[in-house]
Order: C-alpha cells, then sequence, then structure tokens
C-alpha cells in the first residue's frame, strides 16, 4: 500500500533505449538461459494468470490461506527447498531458502496480498487476468496484483526456472521473506524478519530485493536509493472519549446545544498543519536530517532528466505545492515529511444533506518520515501536540507504519542494479529515496543494516487502481515486456554472482 | 427534512394527562361526529397504511408521480372539491380547496414526500405499514413516513370523513398547499405559494398548520411559536475550483510536491466557528433579535417542565455545548443560530486506510437562523467571510433553506390549538421557536403574513430513523391514539369556527 514508483509516474522518456541486450550483456550469463526464457513464455505467462486468479487480500481478509498456499507452491516449484509458513499475529509471512553451494546469498523480500478491486471499475475483470490489447503497448495481463507485484515476482521466479532449465544451478543462494500484509501497511512483518532463524538466514545475505517492474511509461528506470518511513492512522472524535456531544447521531437542530465532534476534529486537524498545509506537528521536522550534497547531484540530474510538464499532466496538477520548481519538488519528494489527510468520514455522506449532528468523524491520515524520524517517535509528538490544544481525547488509531530507509549507492547490490540498466540500454535516474514507502527498514536497521531496494525491468501501472497491468508483449520497440524483464533477473543474479 | 419536533425528544412527563375527552369538550363538536370517528376506525387506519405503502422519496426521485397522484385522490375523498397538480421546476405541488360556505377559512400545509429508509435497518419492512405491537405503547403502525407525516395528515382526512360521515357540513372553509419536496429543503415550495390564485386562496384564510402528531413519549405536547430558519449547503474544496492540487486522487506521497484540498477545507471550516465550536463568520449574529421578556417566561416555564435528565438521555449527552443550564440550553436551542457539520466526506472513507491524496473534499452543512437573520443575507456572509480569508475557491452549493418564520400566541390559530390541548387534558407547553426548521416563512412573512404552526394530538416517533411508528390504539392511559387525533382535528375545526 506504501510503496509506489511515485518518481514513475510521469517521468519522461530520456533517450532512446534498446529492447534486446546489448554487448557485452553476455558476458555473465550462459545464452542458453535466455534460450529457455524464451522457450518458457506461454509457462512464465500461465504462472502470473495463476497467481492474479487466486485474489488475497488482506484488507478484506480474503483468500490469505489460498494466496499463502499458492506462493508457497510456486516458491517450491521454483526451485525454493525449504519454504516455510511463518506465524505472526496477523496474517502469516514465508520464509523460504534455496542453498545452490555458491560463495554469495542474496535476499529476497515478496509480498503475497494485493490491494482491493471494485470489479465495476475494471474494464476486464480484476480477477479474470486476461491478456489484452493495450493501444500502443502491446498484449497485457490485467488484473489485481499484475504489476503490484505478482508480475515483477512471478517474473523472477521464471527467471529461475529459465536457469534451472538451462541445467544450471543458481549462481546464488536464496533467502526469501514474503508476507500477507504489505497493502495494510505491514504490521507484522518485523515479527517475521525478527524470528531467529530468519535472521540468521537473513545475516547471510549480502542485501535484500524486491522485484518490480522498473520502466515507467517514459521508459526511464529510476533507482531510490531508500523510501520514506510511514505511519498510517485514524484520528477519531467521539463524544465516547471526547465526554462531550451526542452518543448517537442526533437531529441536527440540537447543535445550537449539543457539542459536535465533527468540529472538535476540524479543529484538531487544523493545527497539525501551517496556513500553507504543510506540516505543524510541533517538533516533527527535529530529526530531520538535510540532504548531502551527493543527493543533491542526484537531484539536480534528476530535474533534467525528468520532463515536469509530463509529471505534472500524469498526477493533474497545475503547480507544485508553495508554487516550487521542478527541482524543488522533485527534492520535496524525496525530503520533505508530509501530513496527508487520506480520507474524511463523518455523519451523512450521500448526496445532498440530511439533517443530523453526527456523532463521530473521523480522519484517516498518513505521515511520511525521513531519516532520521522514526515512526514511533513521530507518533508521540503527534499525541503531545494534540494533547497541549485540547485535543487529547482524540483517539489515534495507528493502523500500520515504519521507519525509513537508506540504501548507499556504493552497495554491490545498487552498483550490479546500475550495471545490468546499462547494458539493457537505459541509464538509471537515481534519487536519494521514493516519495512513496515500504518496510526496508527491517533490513536496513538494527541489527541487519543490509542494502536493500527493488529491482527488476519490465513495465506495468495501476497499482491500487482500475485496469491494473503487467506488460507481456511489447509493440513499442522501447518498452520492455515479459520476457526482457524474466531476462534481467537473469542478468541481475549473475551480475551479483 | 428540516422540520423535527425536537424539544418532544425527552422531554418528560409533566403531570398526568386525561385519554378522554375533558367535561366540556363537546360543547363545539357534535357528539355524532364522534360516534362516526369511532365507527370509521378500520377506514382511517387502512387510509394511513395505503399512503405509507406508497414510497415517495424526492431525494431518490422515487415514486414521486405516483405519491402525488395518490394524495390528491386522498385529498378528493376527504371531500375537497378542487385538487389541483401545480408545477414548479422540481416536483410538482398539489393545490386544493373546499368551499364549505363557512365564514371563516382555514389553511392547511400537507407534504407527499418522505425520508429515504433502509429495509435492512427496520424490523417491520418500511413499506409493509405493519399493524406492530410495541412494548408499553399499544398498537402502531410501523413504516417511512407513519409519523412524518403521514399518520397525521391522514387522521386530519379522516376527521373530514367523519364529520361527513355524521351528515355535517365542514364548519369552516380549507385551502390547502402541498410540496413533495419537504424532506429535501422545501427548494420550490415558495413557487407553489406565490402562484396569483394560490395566494388569493391562501390570502383568505385566517391561518395555516401543518397537522402533526404533537404528543411526546412523555405525553406532553409543545407549541413552537415559530421555527428557525434554515440553509442547508455543501462546501467542495477541489482542484478544479482551487488551481491547486491534483485533479484526480493520487498516491498520497505527492503530499510533499502537491496541494491538498481536503487541507484546504479543513483550514477553511476551522475559520466559520469560534475555538468553542459556535459560529465564527463574519456578522453572523448582526441581524439576531434578542428574546423577548414573553419568551424568556416561556422558557422558564419550560425549564421546569420539561425533564433536563431525560432530555440528556435521550440526545446521548452528558452536558450541554458551553456546559450551559438546562434553561439556557432551552434558549439556545430556540434562539441561537448555528453551523453544523452534517457529513464530511473525502477520499477514501471504508474500513482502516489507503495511501491516497483526495483531489475533492466536501462538507455538508447547515445553519440555523432565528429572526431576523435570513437565509440569502446569511449566504452572502458565509461566502464573503470565505473569500476574505483565501478560501473563495471552495464552492458553495445550496441545496435548501429558507427565513425563520414566527407566529404570535395571540394568534387565533394559537388560541384555539391551546385550548382544544387543555379540554383534553393537557396544557401545552410554549416556547418561542422549534430548534429545527419548516417553510412556515411563505405563510408568516411577506406578503401573507399569516400565523402558521402545528397542530394534532396523536403520537409517533423516529422519522427520519429507522422502525418509525405512528400510534393507532394506545395501550397507555395518557398517551393518544388514532381516533383520539381524529377527533383532535375535529374539535380545532370546530373551535377555529
Amino acid at each position: 500500500m506504501m510503496r509506489r514508483r511515485v518518481f514513475l509516474q510521469g517521468a519522461a522518456a530520456a533517450g532512446a533505449v534498446a529492447l534486446l541486450p546489448r554487448r557485452g550483456m553476455a558476458a555473465v550469463t550462459p545464452k542458453e538461459i535466455y534460450t529457455q526464457v524464451e522457450k518458457r513464455h506461454a509457462e512464465a505467462l500461465a504462472r502470473l494468470q495463476a497467481w492474479v486468479r487466486q485474489p488475497s487480500i488482506a484488507a478484506e481478509n480474503r483468500g490469505m490461506t489460498e494466496g499463502r498456499d499458492l506462493t508457497m507452491r510456486l516458491l517450491r516449484e521454483a526451485g525454493f527447498t525449504k519454504v516455510e509458513s511463518v506465524a505472526t499475529s496477523g496474517h502469516p509471512g514465508i520464509f523460504a531458502t534455496l542453498d545452490a553451494g555458491a560463495p554469495r546469498t542474496i535476499g529476497l523480500y515478496f509480498m503475497y496480498d494485493v490491494k482491493q478491486a471494485d470489479p465495476k471499475e475494471w474494464s476486464s475483470p480484476p480477477w479474470d487476468a486476461a491478456v489484452v490489447d493495450m493501444p500502443r503497448l502491446g498484449k497485457a495481463v490485467m488484473g489485481r496484483g499484475a504489476v503490484n507485484q505478482k508480475g515483477p515476482q512471478s517474473a523472477f521466479l521464471s527467471a529461475m526456472h529459465a536457469i534451472r532449465g538451462a541445467g544450471k544451478k543458481l549462481p546464488v543462494n536464496l533467502v526469501l521473506v514474503a508476507e500477507g500484509e504489505e497493502e495494510i501497511g505491514s504490521p507484522h512483518f518485523a515479527q517475521i524478519v525478527s524470528r531467529p532463524n530468519v535472521q540468521a538466514a537473513l545475516k547471510r545475505c549480502e542485501g535484500i530485493f524486491m522485484p518490480s517492474a522498473g520502466q515507467g511509461l517514459d521508459r526511464t528506470v529510476t533507482i531510490a536509493l531508500g523510501a520514506k518511513g510511514v505511519i498510517e492512522l485514524e484520528l477519531v472524535a467521539s463524544a465516547d472519549t471526547w465526554g462531550r456531544g451526542p452518543k448517537k447521531d442526533v437531529h441536527s437542530s440540537n447543535r445550537a446545544r449539543v457539542d459536535s465532534p465533527a468540529w472538535h476534529l476540524v479543529q484538531a486537524l487544523s493545527t497539525l498543519v501551517t496556513p500553507a498545509g504543510d506540516p505543524g506537528i510541533d517538533g516533527l521536522f527535529d530529526k530531520v536530517r538535510p540532504i548531502s550534497e551527493r543527493e543533491r547531484g542526484y537531484l539536480d540530474d534528476a530535474a533534467r532528466r525528468i520532463d515536469e510538464k509530463v509529471a505534472k499532466q500524469s498526477l493533474g496538477v497545475e503547480r507544485w505545492a508553495r508554487d516550487a520548481s521542478w527541482r524543488q519538488a522533485l527534492e520535496d519528494l524525496a525530503a520533505r515529511p508530509t501530513v496527508n489527510i487520506e480520507g474524511l468520514v463523518s455523519g451523512y455522506t450521500g448526496p445532498g444533506g440530511m439533517t443530523i449532528l453526527p456523532h463521530r468523524a473521523a480522519a484517516k491520515l498518513d505521515l511520511r518520515l525521513v531519516p532520521d524520524m522514526t515512526a514511533s517517535d513521530t507518533l508521540a509528538k503527534l499525541k503531545a501536540h494534540l494533547a497541549k490544544r485540547g485535543f487529547g481525547d482524540l483517539a489515534v488509531n495507528m493502523t500500520g507504519g515504519y521507519d525509513p530507509n537508506t540504501t548507499s549507492p556504493d552497495a554491490r547490490l545498487t552498483v550490479a542494479e546500475i550495471k545490468v540498466y546499462e547494458r539493457a540500454g537505459i541509464k538509471p535516474i537515481l534519487v536519494p529515496r521514493s516519495g512513496g514507502s515500504w518496510p526496508g527498514y527491517v533490513f536496513t536497521g538494527e541489527p541487519l543494516k543490509l542494502p536493500a531496494g527493488h529491482f527488476g525491468l519490465g513495465h506495468g501501472q495501476r497499482a491500487h487502481a482500475p485496469d491494473e497491468y503487467y506488460l507481456i508483449e511489447s509493440s513499442d520497440g522501447k518498452l520492455f515486456g515479459l520476457d526482457a524483464a524474466v531476462r534481467s533477473f537473469v542478468d541481475y543474479l549473475y551480475e551479483l554472482a
């Protein structure tokens, strides 16, 4: 839920890229594996379709057991030798290993849950995983989870099948952790990673990555050297905790003599931002680490290479907040903490009006954190801020969240990633961190302190939205389809080895 | 929608009252009519049931033609000689007259629409109009519109049937106006009343009343000498009008660089109230007329006779706004303007969270007005207030509303009302005005300047809520059932004559 490659939204073409491997790419990858990738195209497509057809929605507690079991089966079929379910206080995770007898071990982070989907909003049913023709793009699998994250994850598994199909052993050992609650803010992921056997296995890793579809519609690939942290919460005003206002919705004429939890919430909310709409929570910026010179350089480069107009168009915005420049907007996305309203809900929400005084009002908020802010400290500051201003009665129900994470551009994981992309003709855009979030802190933080990030060619869009897709056969010479994505994972493993 | 007898909520018993007509009541009403009322009990019940079984919901544009046609038929059957549909820019109204050759003419206000109903929430289906047994109350018709307003209105029509059944002519001439949009704020009611033929007929009236079920659960009857005015509106912040923020929902990480219509709305809203939650709109109190000494007297009496504890319990409140006394809370309800939040809606409103930055946020507000405030002046003040503070971009969509109304306690209409109630053993509680609203201003204002109010014995509750009911056969010696309600209308007409 938290993790979106938002930098890619509307990023513009940054020069032509070649679809086929460039000279030198084959230097590390045995050619017979590419042959296997092509030969196993239908099998790889079927693997993705089968996965999408199994809904697994943590937010709705739907298909979770089936989704986990199918994921475990797919891991076993791909060659993982030890595949276990890991119990948590919520939905279970998965821990899997493959010992190839290789000198190096690489970690993988998977998710087996997907976002909700309302079939009414889709042009092709979200659980059909149909192959559809997309104008100017080619053939794509359309369905919930197609790109977030079953497409890239199945492409990684298909890379493992191709390597084995070519009669090769994996060039690296693998340690995989998967969770089923990514879309609800990974509330129990730390429980999975902190298990002694999982920790021990992860300690052997050089780093950990999540397969992703890295290529945007503009053909660029962005590498985020970390991600913002997040806390997601509901702020609730009600008579029950306030001791004022009605315990149920009453006729609105009573407003003259009865307090209003909705106004109480509005007044509390209005203290959380400055007049300009920026975070106004006491002390929120205390721990913000300024971005470094090197990070400034990345942002300068990104501002030159990503098209501002396309970005604005894709987001449907006419101007940036604070009328910032494009360069500043990119820095804000990477380096500015936020307090966002995801939703407001109180009383009557249908068409027209209804003369009630609601007994309850809630705001759904997310706060994005940058180093060295932490989720727990930020939550404490929010609560203290509210209490100080007479809003200590509001319920602050945190539903998920975690600290920010950072990975060095000098980590072997990152260096190898850049190398593979460049061999495919793509000069990736580096940014200090993603504006979105993922729970990489469990890897980058104490005690593991591993590099962690995303890797993968391939293209897909509309995660969390209707008509989510993952490109299978590209009709655009500069966009990568399924086979190229599978090849990129093969190359990455050989490069890392 | 606007009009609720909110004073009755939780008002407590004010001494024993007798169910049967007291000595002296028959002084004005021919006894054979009472016999007819009893004889025609089944017919009166069937009339109400047939009416409830025809849903007619303006907010959903459901059954409006059928509802109007049925109402017109019921009016004709009761003896109205001229019954016409009156076109408006919205749903049509009804204009009906009955010339009994009497010296005096009385006006009636009816509504033929009802509030929405969700059958899932009802213990007996809302369109079944089943007769149900209610513990400690007796037999009641349960259904949407049972008390608001088909029960009292059908009881009035049954009074007409009883008078005719006894071989009598009506003691007064009648002029009736009905609308089908009461529950959506009467947006076109003035169009009906201002028609030249309707105006001419209303000019002949001494006053106008709406049949109502006046008796609360505590057996008291309250007479409101007017009602607050109201404006109901939606305040909407969106990129379309603001020129900032996204034109569609985008990923919430973009909050760092994209403005938020939801925060913009929250900030605008927070200026509309004082820290105590009272109206803070510039100049809103300029035209508030202080209550008079006589009105203070009514409130003193009401505070003595209505039980505060029961009122608090019924509303589910522990303390009044501003920690007011009971006497002050009653005065606030009658005399304090309000700005109320009926609903808040923006972005994701389901369970848990969803990491989006919504492109739109709306607050549904109602403002209650006291004399000499007007709806148009209040709306202008709200808009000026917002514009002055940099929120002039917010859409202010007024969906309905009208001015307050006042009727003198010395009007014959009121004097007769008190007399009929007292003959039935009830000493009514007078209040300066209802905290709720009804469009009586079209009668009390220029050019008609008629007394206007509500009249009727009978009991029912849960208007706008599930399990709305109207009492048919009372098992409580002090609560009036259908026949007593019908008799009260007969008595009122004779008293007015």
